[in-house]
């Protein structure tokens, strides 16, 4: 069975298909957010905190840092920075964390002062990034995620994206870093841009799953870029993708609906013995606050024994199991 | 490529992998409805149309209409109350409908007054069940959902409900209706009761799919039986059921956050071509109004750039195809 353990200072999580899914808050990144990055560069953290805070409350598993604040002179000004971004958020809430940066110097200044065993993020299938993060993650012992591109950019054929991944599985096997510490990321295309989108990540993922045995991830709302109430197509996005195999993603803890759908895959995925963290989640829920009405609704709870008695046929036979 | 063809007498609805989900309306069944049966009883139909109408306007592609009021002497009270419903439900809407009884005479006396080509709900593996409807499926030229049990109830072994599936697939060709007119139900546990209810219904949903190549179904909301939050769990277990290959439901249309669950499963499923139908029905949709917010909300739309340019790389490379 697939495993790749990340950890805090306190606090282990496992990463797998039997797991429950991994919520890797996206929010501590500067990336597109303006105000954000001019607070990081003035040294104000007061965001940063708040994030952090929120997004474990939320429900977030891990956090993702990243404090890519300019693309001007990244090599110098991202180190510094991201370190002490780091050092704020695993000085906050004991959630593990991943690594965030395209700037390897970052990546490895990071490295330093994590404690636990961060997650990195990331690696692609280009020559120049195999050969400077994967010694990181050995020398380190960490685990990292791969994201199927290559040189030659990103493959519009998942056949190509999933050799590319195979590609970064086999040349971190060279470095001594098992399949287990890869997570694979097969890139999500807006579906709104390509129709086939969805269908595309769901057959990768099998494969992935199936033939590469790897733990995987996205960034989720990717899939809903450009097309309008993005967090309806997000949330029947998540259920969908954990039902083909992924177990994990980058995404944003704070939206209900998202986390909503998290939990409930993760009851019918069998990764929520018992429904404990449903009840204890929805035990008060109160059913107008759900939705928007566009008719009339139907009393609570009658649904089960409607279908001439074969509903609740069903129950009585599960309970008598 | 499975098609089974339902139609009223103006509309015709194709069920199939590559169509968008088929949503048959449950409301209009008096079962565990006591106020919906004495109604019906009295002669008085007026909660029958409304239910009709909107679930019409909810969006059903298919009304379930069943009449059984009573468990007293069925056989003669059921099939003229079940004919009166059928009439006033296609004098009414334009969708096609399923004539849902566990009364033979009075899915014939349905079948005699439907007009265009209704589904029948239902057969089972049951031998007395096979020898009652499927000559009326062939003598009528209609499709059937099939439901997997049998003389032994219905088995907790997967294995043994997809052999029920087989065995009525192959009892109906013996009567010469083709595998495309039968919709199997593969019978789905309230996943509180049995925590692998989930997941045995995806792999069956699988096989049901690559192995018999029929189209399928289920009551959906049977699911959440017992649970808090039932929309929740049913909102999630839709993509699910859609993303292992089912193609159709009898569930309650009226419910916003199924039916969003719905639409966002067909644009993820290749289903809803350009994302047509989500963009006309969520065009003017106000974030505020989705899910109960537990956590400061993130500005719309900015989900999409936020990760080391990423997603703006893969949003640029979808396009530029």
């Amino acid at each position: 069975m697939t495993r790749t353990i990340v950890a805090s200072a306190t606090r282990e999580i496992i990463i797998g298909f039997d797991q429950p899914f991994c919520v890797i808050g996206e929010r501590i990144n500067p990336t597109g957010r303006k105000k954000l990055a001019a607070e990081m560069i003035e040294g104000n953290f007061d965001t940063v905190i708040k994030d952090a805070l929120e997004q474990v409350a939320a429900g977030a598993t891990m956090l993702d840092v990243n404090a890519g604040v300019t693309a001007v002179n990244p090599n110098e000004t991202e180190p510094p920075l991201l370190v002490k971004t780091l050092e704020i958020v695993q000085g906050l809430v004991d959630v593990p964390l991943s690594i965030d940066s395209s700037v390897t110097a970052a990546i490895e200044a990071g490295l330093r002062v994590a404690t636990g065993r961060p997650l990195v993020n990331s690696v692609t299938g280009e020559e120049e990034k195999l050969e400077a993060i994967l010694p990181l993650c050995k020398k380190y012992d960490v685990p990292v995620v791969a994201i199927s591109n290559d040189e030659t950019g990103i493959s519009m054929d998942p056949d190509v994206r999933f050799a590319v991944a195979k590609k970064i599985v086999e040349r971190a096997a060279d470095y001594g870093i098992k399949s287990h510490d890869i997570i694979v990321d097969p890139l999500v295309m807006p579906i709104g841009a390509l129709g086939s989108a969805g269908q595309q990540v769901f057959a990768l993922l099998r494969r992935l799953r199936e033939e590469l045995k790897v733990n995987t991830t996205c960034g989720l709302s990717n899939i809903s870029f450009g097309l309008p109430h993005r967090h309806g197509i997000n949330a029947g996005f998540i259920p969908m993708v954990i039902g083909a195999g992924m177990t994990s993603a980058i995404m944003n803890p704070c939206r209900p609906q998202e986390m909503e759908a998290v939990r409930a895959a993760n009851v019918l995925n069998g990764t929520d013995p018992n429904c404990t963290n449903w009840i204890r989640t929805y035990r008060d829920h109160k059913p107008a606050e759900g939705g928007h009405a566009v008719a009339a609704a139907a009393p609570a709870g009658v649904g089960g024994g409607r279908r001439g008695g074969r509903a609740a046929r069903a129950g009585a036979a599960a309970r008598a199991e």
